[in-house]
């Protein structure tokens, strides 16, 4: 699995000639896990008033690294199913099935990954309003990583995959979800960035 | 070694009750070395026009690791300042002397992550405009990663660190540096998603 590769190893697989991993994975890595991580570690820092934070901000941690390893299997399944044999029509048929679940995965785990990077977003913000002043750098950084996770390898890759989904009505479905979850993360990522450059000035 | 972690373990180290890793290794993690893998990647993809991007995004995701490790030494460095003895007018003269070039350290890594990663950021936006167009997203998740790693641990970082340093000319220096590199971050930010965005919608 991806995430049981050492960091430097990590940076090199994303840097190979490989499509995969590639801005999905990093997103919920990035985006994801390292701005709950660090809403986290805010929250240690911040007192009993938050200590409810730490263990929210675990699962969803975790929930992204999970995530960071489904993206590229996801991808890793599309281009399997576009290398399945098509000579007789039943191969046909069933390469294009393969290729539209495959599809259908790779727009749903990035779908995921906003939705929950959303959350990471909502604990950041948290975090940066009311956790320690002197770890609001901290806070502030996980805002802009989940703000970029949402806004990238999530949403691109959702949108790079709608026109291929001949299930329009998922299709429309998951762009209805993606214009939602970016409309929050654009109100949040505003809301987080203001108060931050604000207070780091004031500092 | 930070970066010599798995990934997993690196997550956890940031969510741990420790202050450091923070927002400032993060920042040159996600914003700076998987920025410019995601580059190089999409460098490799995009045939020989762009085979020269390659070894320049390799050099840049290199140096971003080598300030992943960096900035949380700077960060020890400032700790173990503040825990030397002060007992005797020698001592508080040695111990504030070691808080001003733990500090100056803590500021000059992270203007320094901003630097390279707005080199990353070049290269993103190079490939977004001319690399390979079915990994435009991942060119574009370059671009936001590396934008937010140059606002985030990186800016942020040094704007904390500012008020405690007493060589004001160096201080003001950074802040100069400081402000230059954040309005080519958001040009560059601006163009490379407005045209991500564009040819996402297009396809």
């Amino acid at each position: 699995m991806l995430t049981d590769l050492k960091v430097e190893e990590f940076i090199k697989e994303v840097g190979s000639n490989q499509p995969a991993p590639g801005g999905g994975s990093c997103s919920a890595l990035a985006g994801g896990a390292l701005a709950a991580s660090l809403a986290q570690m805010v929250a240690h820092l911040s007192g009993e008033a938050h200590a409810d934070v730490v263990p929210n901000a675990r699962v969803i941690a975790d929930r992204l690294r999970h995530l960071t390893n489904r993206d590229t299997e996801a991808f890793n399944l599309v281009v399997a199913a576009y290398r399945l044999p098509r000579r007789t029509e039943q191969e046909k048929k069933e390469r294009r099935a393969a290729i539209q679940a495959g599809t259908r995965m790779a727009t749903e785990v990035p779908l995921q990954v906003m939705e929950v990077s959303l959350q990471a977003l909502v604990l950041a913000k948290e975090m940066a309003l009311h956790g320690n002043p002197n770890t609001i750098s901290d806070a502030g950084v996980a805002g802009l990583l989940a703000a970029a996770g949402c806004r990238g390898g999530a949403a691109y890759n959702v949108l790079i995959n709608l026109p291929g989904l001949k299930d329009r009505e998922f299709a429309a479905e998951a762009k209805h979800r993606l214009d939602e979850i970016l409309a929050s993360v654009d109100r949040l990522d505003t809301e987080i960035k203001e108060h931050v450059n604000r207070a780091l000035k004031d500092s």
